[in-house]
Protein backbone atom coordinates (compact mmCIF):
# COMPACT_ATOMS: atom_id res chain seq x y z
CA UNK A 1 0.00 0.00 0.00
CA UNK A 2 1.22 3.11 -0.98
CA UNK A 3 0.44 6.07 1.49
CA UNK A 4 2.87 8.98 1.73
CA UNK A 5 1.43 10.19 5.43
CA UNK A 6 2.47 6.51 6.65
CA UNK A 7 5.10 6.69 8.72
CA UNK A 8 7.38 3.55 8.83
CA UNK A 9 9.22 1.88 12.20
CA UNK A 10 10.80 -1.82 12.43
CA UNK A 11 10.72 -4.04 15.71
CA UNK A 12 13.70 -5.98 16.83
CA UNK A 13 12.82 -8.72 19.22
CA UNK A 14 15.89 -9.58 20.76
CA UNK A 15 16.31 -12.83 22.93
CA UNK A 16 17.05 -16.75 22.75
CA UNK A 17 13.77 -17.48 24.15
CA UNK A 18 12.15 -16.49 21.30
CA UNK A 19 14.21 -18.17 19.02
CA UNK A 20 14.12 -21.52 20.64
CA UNK A 21 10.59 -21.54 20.59
CA UNK A 22 10.30 -21.34 24.46
CA UNK A 23 8.73 -17.86 24.25
CA UNK A 24 6.35 -16.67 21.80
CA UNK A 25 6.37 -13.25 20.86
CA UNK A 26 3.63 -11.22 21.45
CA UNK A 27 5.38 -7.60 21.70
CA UNK A 28 4.73 -7.41 17.67
CA UNK A 29 1.22 -7.34 18.06
CA UNK A 30 1.07 -4.91 21.08
CA UNK A 31 3.12 -2.70 19.34
CA UNK A 32 1.90 -2.77 15.92
CA UNK A 33 -1.83 -2.30 16.85
CA UNK A 34 -0.40 1.04 18.66
CA UNK A 35 1.91 2.11 16.34
CA UNK A 36 -1.05 1.60 13.98
CA UNK A 37 -3.35 4.00 15.66
CA UNK A 38 -0.60 6.73 15.32
CA UNK A 39 -0.72 6.25 11.80
CA UNK A 40 2.63 4.06 11.77
CA UNK A 41 3.41 0.98 9.68
CA UNK A 42 5.11 -1.91 11.22
CA UNK A 43 7.54 -2.43 7.74
CA UNK A 44 9.51 -4.93 9.23
CA UNK A 45 10.32 -7.07 12.49
CA UNK A 46 13.68 -9.24 13.34
CA UNK A 47 14.39 -11.66 16.17
CA UNK A 48 17.65 -11.87 16.58
CA UNK A 49 19.86 -13.80 19.36
CA UNK A 50 21.34 -11.93 22.65
CA UNK A 51 24.17 -11.20 20.69
CA UNK A 52 26.07 -8.34 20.68
CA UNK A 53 27.44 -8.04 17.45
CA UNK A 54 24.44 -9.27 15.55
CA UNK A 55 21.83 -6.66 17.71
CA UNK A 56 24.76 -3.80 16.59
CA UNK A 57 24.39 -4.91 13.12
CA UNK A 58 20.55 -5.27 12.76
CA UNK A 59 19.98 -1.81 15.23
CA UNK A 60 22.60 0.14 12.52
CA UNK A 61 20.84 -1.30 9.39
CA UNK A 62 17.19 -0.30 10.71
CA UNK A 63 17.78 2.99 12.48
CA UNK A 64 18.81 4.07 8.96
CA UNK A 65 16.40 2.52 6.82
CA UNK A 66 13.14 3.71 9.09
CA UNK A 67 11.50 6.83 10.91
CA UNK A 68 11.27 5.07 14.14
CA UNK A 69 13.35 1.13 15.40
CA UNK A 70 11.95 -0.55 18.27
CA UNK A 71 13.77 -3.20 20.27
CA UNK A 72 12.19 -5.31 23.32
CA UNK A 73 13.79 -7.28 25.58
CA UNK A 74 17.42 -7.60 27.11
CA UNK A 75 17.62 -4.86 29.51
CA UNK A 76 16.99 -6.42 32.71
CA UNK A 77 19.61 -6.97 35.55
CA UNK A 78 21.30 -10.68 34.34
CA UNK A 79 24.30 -11.63 32.16
CA UNK A 80 22.07 -12.02 29.23
CA UNK A 81 21.13 -8.62 28.95
CA UNK A 82 22.92 -7.13 26.87
CA UNK A 83 20.79 -4.80 24.87
CA UNK A 84 22.04 -1.55 26.77
CA UNK A 85 25.24 -1.67 25.95
CA UNK A 86 25.33 -2.83 22.52
CA UNK A 87 22.91 0.15 21.68
CA UNK A 88 26.07 2.19 22.81
CA UNK A 89 27.79 0.42 20.81
CA UNK A 90 25.49 1.09 17.61
CA UNK A 91 25.68 4.60 18.34
CA UNK A 92 29.48 4.81 19.48
CA UNK A 93 28.47 6.57 22.62
CA UNK A 94 29.12 5.93 26.41
CA UNK A 95 27.78 3.41 28.05
CA UNK A 96 27.36 4.00 31.82
CA UNK A 97 25.13 4.85 35.15
CA UNK A 98 22.45 7.28 33.48
CA UNK A 99 22.01 9.89 36.15
CA UNK A 100 18.24 10.13 36.01
CA UNK A 101 17.56 6.69 35.90
CA UNK A 102 20.31 5.90 38.92
CA UNK A 103 18.00 7.96 41.11
CA UNK A 104 14.82 6.69 39.59
CA UNK A 105 15.67 2.92 40.88
CA UNK A 106 17.76 3.83 44.28
CA UNK A 107 14.06 5.82 45.22
CA UNK A 108 12.49 2.52 44.12
CA UNK A 109 14.34 -0.07 46.16
CA UNK A 110 14.76 -0.32 49.79
CA UNK A 111 17.40 0.96 51.73
CA UNK A 112 20.19 -1.76 51.43
CA UNK A 113 18.08 -3.56 48.19
CA UNK A 114 19.67 -1.49 45.29
CA UNK A 115 22.18 -4.35 44.80
CA UNK A 116 24.44 -4.75 41.62
CA UNK A 117 21.95 -6.45 39.54
CA UNK A 118 19.81 -3.49 40.07
CA UNK A 119 22.28 -0.90 39.52
CA UNK A 120 22.87 -2.31 36.57
CA UNK A 121 20.07 -1.07 34.80
CA UNK A 122 20.41 1.88 35.40
CA UNK A 123 23.29 1.73 33.12
CA UNK A 124 22.57 2.59 29.12
CA UNK A 125 23.77 5.20 27.01
CA UNK A 126 24.59 8.49 29.16
CA UNK A 127 23.09 10.67 26.93
CA UNK A 128 19.66 8.60 26.47
CA UNK A 129 15.89 9.54 27.20
CA UNK A 130 14.49 7.53 29.61
CA UNK A 131 10.95 5.59 28.74
CA UNK A 132 9.32 5.59 32.44
CA UNK A 133 8.65 2.20 33.84
CA UNK A 134 5.18 2.45 36.02
CA UNK A 135 4.85 -1.49 36.63
CA UNK A 136 8.41 -2.68 37.64
CA UNK A 137 10.41 0.61 38.04
CA UNK A 138 13.59 -0.08 35.54
CA UNK A 139 13.14 2.55 32.86
CA UNK A 140 13.29 2.11 29.00
CA UNK A 141 15.72 4.23 27.57
CA UNK A 142 15.39 5.74 23.29
CA UNK A 143 18.32 7.07 21.82
CA UNK A 144 17.52 9.33 18.45
CA UNK A 145 15.03 7.18 16.94
CA UNK A 146 15.80 3.92 18.39
CA UNK A 147 13.25 3.18 21.57
CA UNK A 148 14.52 -0.14 24.11
CA UNK A 149 11.51 -1.62 25.64
CA UNK A 150 11.77 -4.74 28.50
CA UNK A 151 10.30 -7.95 26.63
CA UNK A 152 8.32 -8.68 29.69
CA UNK A 153 4.89 -8.15 27.61
CA UNK A 154 3.19 -6.76 30.78
CA UNK A 155 5.90 -4.27 31.38
CA UNK A 156 5.90 -3.27 28.15
CA UNK A 157 2.31 -2.59 27.53
CA UNK A 158 2.27 -0.64 30.71
CA UNK A 159 5.55 1.61 29.49
CA UNK A 160 4.51 2.66 25.59
CA UNK A 161 1.84 4.93 26.61
CA UNK A 162 4.65 7.02 27.75
CA UNK A 163 5.68 7.72 24.14
CA UNK A 164 2.49 9.13 22.78
CA UNK A 165 3.77 12.21 22.74
CA UNK A 166 7.22 11.68 21.61
CA UNK A 167 6.28 9.68 17.74
CA UNK A 168 5.53 11.83 15.66
CA UNK A 169 2.68 9.83 13.70
CA UNK A 170 0.60 10.10 10.68
CA UNK A 171 -3.28 9.35 9.72
CA UNK A 172 -3.89 6.57 11.97
CA UNK A 173 -4.68 3.34 9.79
CA UNK A 174 -7.42 1.89 10.24
CA UNK A 175 -9.29 -1.44 9.42
CA UNK A 176 -12.70 -3.12 8.77
CA UNK A 177 -12.66 -6.86 9.56
CA UNK A 178 -15.64 -8.96 7.52
CA UNK A 179 -16.07 -12.42 8.72
CA UNK A 180 -17.80 -15.21 6.13
CA UNK A 181 -18.77 -18.89 6.04
CA UNK A 182 -16.83 -19.31 3.04
CA UNK A 183 -13.90 -20.81 1.92
CA UNK A 184 -10.81 -18.47 0.50
CA UNK A 185 -11.04 -20.37 -2.92
CA UNK A 186 -14.60 -19.55 -3.79
CA UNK A 187 -13.90 -15.78 -2.81
CA UNK A 188 -10.39 -15.46 -4.40
CA UNK A 189 -11.83 -14.15 -7.88
CA UNK A 190 -14.55 -11.86 -6.30
CA UNK A 191 -11.60 -10.18 -4.17
CA UNK A 192 -8.98 -10.12 -6.82
CA UNK A 193 -11.33 -7.98 -9.12
CA UNK A 194 -12.23 -5.67 -5.57
CA UNK A 195 -8.50 -4.97 -5.30
CA UNK A 196 -7.54 -4.53 -8.41
CA UNK A 197 -10.20 -1.54 -8.18
CA UNK A 198 -8.98 -0.53 -5.06
CA UNK A 199 -5.14 -0.36 -5.08
CA UNK A 200 -4.82 2.07 -2.37
CA UNK A 201 -6.91 -0.27 0.11
CA UNK A 202 -4.53 -3.42 1.74
CA UNK A 203 -6.97 -6.26 1.46
CA UNK A 204 -6.28 -9.14 3.16
CA UNK A 205 -8.04 -12.91 3.25
CA UNK A 206 -7.30 -14.80 6.20
CA UNK A 207 -9.05 -18.40 6.79
CA UNK A 208 -9.86 -19.24 10.16
CA UNK A 209 -11.06 -22.23 12.07
CA UNK A 210 -13.16 -22.06 14.81
CA UNK A 211 -15.07 -24.60 16.98
CA UNK A 212 -15.24 -26.92 13.88
CA UNK A 213 -16.26 -24.34 11.54
CA UNK A 214 -14.13 -22.90 8.18
CA UNK A 215 -14.31 -19.22 7.19
CA UNK A 216 -12.44 -16.49 6.07
CA UNK A 217 -11.75 -13.05 7.50
CA UNK A 218 -11.19 -9.99 4.76
CA UNK A 219 -9.73 -7.47 6.18
CA UNK A 220 -9.34 -3.79 4.89
CA UNK A 221 -6.49 -1.89 5.75
CA UNK A 222 -6.15 2.31 4.93
CA UNK A 223 -5.97 5.62 6.44
CA UNK A 224 -8.44 6.69 4.19
CA UNK A 225 -11.98 6.47 5.88
CA UNK A 226 -13.97 7.32 3.40
CA UNK A 227 -12.06 5.05 0.61
CA UNK A 228 -12.39 2.19 3.24
CA UNK A 229 -16.15 2.77 3.33
CA UNK A 230 -16.62 2.89 -0.09
CA UNK A 231 -14.26 -0.54 -0.42
CA UNK A 232 -16.73 -2.12 2.06
CA UNK A 233 -19.38 -1.35 0.39
CA UNK A 234 -17.95 -3.03 -2.36
CA UNK A 235 -16.93 -6.13 -0.66
CA UNK A 236 -21.08 -6.25 0.90
CA UNK A 237 -22.52 -6.20 -2.63
CA UNK A 238 -20.74 -8.62 -3.93
CA UNK A 239 -21.11 -11.23 -0.72
CA UNK A 240 -25.01 -10.51 -0.93
CA UNK A 241 -24.64 -11.16 -5.06
CA UNK A 242 -22.99 -14.46 -4.23
CA UNK A 243 -25.10 -15.45 -1.45
CA UNK A 244 -22.26 -15.52 1.15
CA UNK A 245 -23.70 -15.83 4.89
CA UNK A 246 -21.40 -13.43 7.15
CA UNK A 247 -20.31 -15.03 10.26
CA UNK A 248 -20.10 -13.56 13.48
CA UNK A 249 -17.40 -11.05 14.35
CA UNK A 250 -13.70 -12.64 14.82
CA UNK B 1 26.77 -20.45 21.75
CA UNK B 2 29.45 -21.87 19.59
CA UNK B 3 28.85 -25.40 18.27
CA UNK B 4 30.35 -26.68 15.48
CA UNK B 5 27.71 -29.37 15.17
CA UNK B 6 25.23 -27.12 15.52
CA UNK B 7 23.54 -26.27 11.79
CA UNK B 8 21.58 -22.79 11.43
CA UNK B 9 18.24 -21.73 10.14
CA UNK B 10 16.47 -18.78 9.27
CA UNK B 11 12.59 -18.60 9.49
CA UNK B 12 11.11 -16.04 6.99
CA UNK B 13 6.79 -15.36 8.58
CA UNK B 14 5.16 -13.84 5.15
CA UNK B 15 2.18 -11.62 6.32
CA UNK B 16 0.90 -8.15 6.32
CA UNK B 17 -1.81 -9.79 9.04
CA UNK B 18 1.63 -10.49 11.62
CA UNK B 19 2.83 -6.73 10.81
CA UNK B 20 -0.18 -4.92 11.49
CA UNK B 21 -0.22 -6.70 14.71
CA UNK B 22 -3.96 -8.88 14.01
CA UNK B 23 -2.92 -12.09 14.23
CA UNK B 24 0.39 -13.40 16.49
CA UNK B 25 2.73 -15.35 15.20
CA UNK B 26 3.15 -18.91 16.75
CA UNK B 27 4.64 -20.42 14.28
CA UNK B 28 8.56 -19.57 14.87
CA UNK B 29 7.91 -21.00 17.96
CA UNK B 30 6.67 -24.96 16.66
CA UNK B 31 9.24 -24.54 13.75
CA UNK B 32 12.21 -23.78 16.57
CA UNK B 33 10.94 -26.17 18.72
CA UNK B 34 10.92 -29.15 15.85
CA UNK B 35 14.24 -27.90 14.76
CA UNK B 36 16.14 -27.79 17.83
CA UNK B 37 14.84 -31.20 18.22
CA UNK B 38 17.07 -32.32 15.03
CA UNK B 39 20.16 -30.00 16.22
CA UNK B 40 19.42 -27.05 13.75
CA UNK B 41 19.07 -24.12 15.86
CA UNK B 42 17.44 -20.64 14.13
CA UNK B 43 19.56 -17.93 14.03
CA UNK B 44 17.13 -15.72 12.66
CA UNK B 45 13.55 -14.69 12.35
CA UNK B 46 12.45 -12.10 9.84
CA UNK B 47 8.68 -10.82 9.66
CA UNK B 48 8.12 -9.16 6.40
CA UNK B 49 4.94 -8.06 4.07
CA UNK B 50 3.20 -9.63 1.30
CA UNK B 51 5.42 -7.77 -0.98
CA UNK B 52 7.45 -9.52 -3.89
CA UNK B 53 10.41 -6.67 -4.14
CA UNK B 54 10.72 -7.80 -0.31
CA UNK B 55 9.78 -11.54 -0.83
CA UNK B 56 13.13 -11.97 -3.45
CA UNK B 57 15.33 -9.88 -1.31
CA UNK B 58 14.41 -11.32 2.08
CA UNK B 59 14.59 -15.02 0.56
CA UNK B 60 18.08 -14.27 -1.34
CA UNK B 61 19.76 -12.63 1.92
CA UNK B 62 18.70 -15.46 4.02
CA UNK B 63 19.26 -18.60 1.87
CA UNK B 64 22.74 -17.32 0.99
CA UNK B 65 23.40 -16.96 4.60
CA UNK B 66 22.07 -20.34 6.44
CA UNK B 67 21.93 -23.93 5.70
CA UNK B 68 17.98 -23.86 5.78
CA UNK B 69 15.29 -21.30 5.24
CA UNK B 70 11.73 -21.56 5.69
CA UNK B 71 8.62 -19.73 4.90
CA UNK B 72 5.24 -19.58 6.26
CA UNK B 73 2.37 -17.73 4.81
CA UNK B 74 1.03 -16.48 1.25
CA UNK B 75 0.35 -20.08 -0.71
CA UNK B 76 -3.16 -20.36 -0.23
CA UNK B 77 -5.66 -19.06 -3.36
CA UNK B 78 -5.79 -15.45 -3.07
CA UNK B 79 -4.81 -12.34 -4.60
CA UNK B 80 -2.45 -11.47 -1.65
CA UNK B 81 -0.59 -15.22 -1.52
CA UNK B 82 2.54 -13.99 -3.66
CA UNK B 83 4.82 -16.52 -2.06
CA UNK B 84 5.01 -19.23 -4.80
CA UNK B 85 5.79 -16.64 -7.96
CA UNK B 86 8.11 -14.84 -5.70
CA UNK B 87 10.51 -17.88 -4.65
CA UNK B 88 10.27 -18.62 -8.22
CA UNK B 89 11.62 -15.46 -8.98
CA UNK B 90 14.11 -15.33 -6.37
CA UNK B 91 15.80 -18.37 -8.27
CA UNK B 92 15.13 -17.17 -11.17
CA UNK B 93 13.45 -20.32 -11.96
CA UNK B 94 9.84 -20.71 -14.11
CA UNK B 95 6.63 -19.84 -12.46
CA UNK B 96 3.57 -22.38 -12.99
CA UNK B 97 1.37 -25.85 -12.76
CA UNK B 98 3.67 -28.33 -11.07
CA UNK B 99 2.27 -31.48 -12.27
CA UNK B 100 2.61 -33.74 -8.95
CA UNK B 101 0.87 -30.93 -6.84
CA UNK B 102 -2.05 -30.23 -10.15
CA UNK B 103 -2.28 -33.96 -9.65
CA UNK B 104 -2.65 -34.04 -6.01
CA UNK B 105 -4.90 -31.04 -6.00
CA UNK B 106 -7.38 -32.63 -8.94
CA UNK B 107 -7.71 -35.54 -6.67
CA UNK B 108 -9.03 -33.77 -3.62
CA UNK B 109 -11.59 -31.89 -4.81
CA UNK B 110 -14.54 -33.54 -6.04
CA UNK B 111 -15.69 -32.74 -9.95
CA UNK B 112 -16.30 -29.40 -10.60
CA UNK B 113 -14.87 -28.32 -7.30
CA UNK B 114 -11.36 -27.68 -8.53
CA UNK B 115 -11.91 -23.83 -9.61
CA UNK B 116 -9.27 -21.03 -10.84
CA UNK B 117 -8.68 -20.29 -6.95
CA UNK B 118 -7.67 -23.91 -6.09
CA UNK B 119 -5.95 -24.64 -9.44
CA UNK B 120 -3.44 -21.41 -8.39
CA UNK B 121 -1.92 -23.43 -5.33
CA UNK B 122 -0.79 -25.89 -7.49
CA UNK B 123 1.38 -23.24 -8.96
CA UNK B 124 4.39 -23.19 -7.83
CA UNK B 125 8.69 -22.88 -9.07
CA UNK B 126 8.23 -25.85 -11.04
CA UNK B 127 11.22 -27.88 -10.43
CA UNK B 128 10.37 -27.67 -6.80
CA UNK B 129 9.96 -30.93 -4.46
CA UNK B 130 6.73 -30.80 -2.48
CA UNK B 131 5.91 -31.21 1.06
CA UNK B 132 2.78 -32.70 1.30
CA UNK B 133 -0.33 -31.66 3.05
CA UNK B 134 -2.36 -34.57 5.14
CA UNK B 135 -4.64 -31.33 6.79
CA UNK B 136 -5.94 -29.28 3.79
CA UNK B 137 -4.73 -31.10 0.30
CA UNK B 138 -2.53 -28.41 -0.67
CA UNK B 139 1.09 -28.71 -0.69
CA UNK B 140 3.69 -27.09 0.30
CA UNK B 141 7.40 -26.72 -1.67
CA UNK B 142 10.68 -26.51 -1.57
CA UNK B 143 13.67 -25.55 -3.77
CA UNK B 144 17.22 -26.19 -2.66
CA UNK B 145 17.36 -25.12 0.92
CA UNK B 146 14.04 -23.14 0.99
CA UNK B 147 11.69 -24.48 2.34
CA UNK B 148 7.51 -23.35 2.00
CA UNK B 149 5.00 -23.40 4.52
CA UNK B 150 1.37 -22.42 4.79
CA UNK B 151 0.68 -19.57 7.20
CA UNK B 152 -2.64 -21.63 9.54
CA UNK B 153 -0.61 -22.77 11.99
CA UNK B 154 -2.36 -26.04 11.90
CA UNK B 155 -2.12 -27.20 9.03
CA UNK B 156 1.72 -25.58 9.24
CA UNK B 157 2.30 -27.95 12.26
CA UNK B 158 0.53 -31.02 10.42
CA UNK B 159 2.85 -31.11 7.35
CA UNK B 160 6.63 -30.67 8.97
CA UNK B 161 6.78 -34.12 10.18
CA UNK B 162 7.06 -34.87 6.58
CA UNK B 163 10.78 -33.46 6.28
CA UNK B 164 11.98 -35.14 8.99
CA UNK B 165 14.22 -37.45 6.77
CA UNK B 166 14.91 -34.25 4.45
CA UNK B 167 16.75 -31.92 6.38
CA UNK B 168 20.32 -32.97 7.75
CA UNK B 169 20.27 -32.17 11.22
CA UNK B 170 23.08 -31.98 13.95
CA UNK B 171 22.91 -33.05 18.10
CA UNK B 172 19.41 -32.51 18.95
CA UNK B 173 19.87 -29.03 21.36
CA UNK B 174 18.72 -30.09 24.66
CA UNK B 175 17.56 -27.68 27.30
CA UNK B 176 16.83 -27.73 31.35
CA UNK B 177 15.03 -25.73 33.06
CA UNK B 178 14.43 -24.66 36.74
CA UNK B 179 12.43 -22.04 38.02
CA UNK B 180 13.13 -19.74 41.06
CA UNK B 181 11.02 -18.17 43.84
CA UNK B 182 13.13 -15.50 43.45
CA UNK B 183 13.87 -11.98 41.25
CA UNK B 184 16.65 -11.45 38.80
CA UNK B 185 18.58 -9.39 40.58
CA UNK B 186 18.97 -11.49 43.59
CA UNK B 187 20.67 -13.94 41.33
CA UNK B 188 22.45 -11.84 38.61
CA UNK B 189 25.82 -12.34 40.01
CA UNK B 190 26.23 -15.93 40.85
CA UNK B 191 24.43 -16.55 37.61
CA UNK B 192 27.16 -14.70 35.25
CA UNK B 193 29.83 -16.18 37.37
CA UNK B 194 28.21 -19.69 36.35
CA UNK B 195 27.73 -18.59 32.71
CA UNK B 196 31.48 -16.98 32.91
CA UNK B 197 32.67 -21.02 34.05
CA UNK B 198 30.37 -22.56 31.46
CA UNK B 199 31.18 -20.66 28.28
CA UNK B 200 29.53 -23.81 25.98
CA UNK B 201 26.50 -23.43 27.90
CA UNK B 202 23.50 -20.93 26.64
CA UNK B 203 22.31 -19.77 30.03
CA UNK B 204 18.67 -17.47 30.05
CA UNK B 205 17.24 -16.02 32.79
CA UNK B 206 13.51 -14.94 32.30
CA UNK B 207 11.24 -13.65 34.51
CA UNK B 208 7.69 -14.81 34.94
CA UNK B 209 4.44 -13.26 36.85
CA UNK B 210 2.27 -16.32 37.39
CA UNK B 211 -0.77 -16.24 39.60
CA UNK B 212 0.02 -12.93 41.28
CA UNK B 213 4.12 -14.93 42.16
CA UNK B 214 7.13 -13.48 40.98
CA UNK B 215 10.06 -16.15 39.87
CA UNK B 216 12.58 -16.53 37.45
CA UNK B 217 13.25 -19.65 34.98
CA UNK B 218 16.88 -20.40 34.66
CA UNK B 219 16.95 -22.14 31.22
CA UNK B 220 20.45 -23.78 30.12
CA UNK B 221 20.38 -24.92 26.49
CA UNK B 222 23.53 -27.23 25.10
CA UNK B 223 23.63 -30.36 22.70
CA UNK B 224 25.75 -31.71 24.77
CA UNK B 225 24.47 -33.87 27.57
CA UNK B 226 26.90 -34.04 30.02
CA UNK B 227 27.71 -30.68 30.57
CA UNK B 228 24.46 -29.67 30.40
CA UNK B 229 23.86 -31.80 33.74
CA UNK B 230 27.56 -30.67 35.10
CA UNK B 231 26.09 -26.71 34.63
CA UNK B 232 22.57 -27.81 35.90
CA UNK B 233 24.45 -29.18 39.19
CA UNK B 234 26.56 -25.83 39.87
CA UNK B 235 23.34 -23.71 39.30
CA UNK B 236 21.40 -26.33 42.09
CA UNK B 237 24.28 -26.25 44.37
CA UNK B 238 24.31 -22.05 44.13
CA UNK B 239 20.29 -22.59 44.75
CA UNK B 240 20.49 -24.50 47.77
CA UNK B 241 24.26 -22.14 49.64
CA UNK B 242 21.51 -19.36 48.78
CA UNK B 243 18.07 -21.08 50.04
CA UNK B 244 16.32 -19.69 47.28
CA UNK B 245 13.29 -21.58 47.01
CA UNK B 246 12.51 -24.01 43.73
CA UNK B 247 8.89 -22.81 42.25
CA UNK B 248 6.89 -25.25 40.41
CA UNK B 249 8.24 -25.90 36.34
CA UNK B 250 6.58 -23.72 33.94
Amino acid sequence: MENKKVITAGIIIIGNEVLSGRTKDVNTSTLAKWLNSMGIEVAEVRIIPDNEAIIIETVNILRKKLKYVFTTGGIGPTHDDITAESISKAFETEYGFHKEAYSILEKYYRPGEFNEGRQKMAKMPITSKLILNPTSGAPGFYIENVFCLPGVPSILQSMIGGLNNILIGGNPILNLTISLRTVESEIAKSITEIQNKNKDIEIGSYPFFRAGKLGVSIVLRSSDKIRLDQCYAEILKFIKTKHIEIAEEI
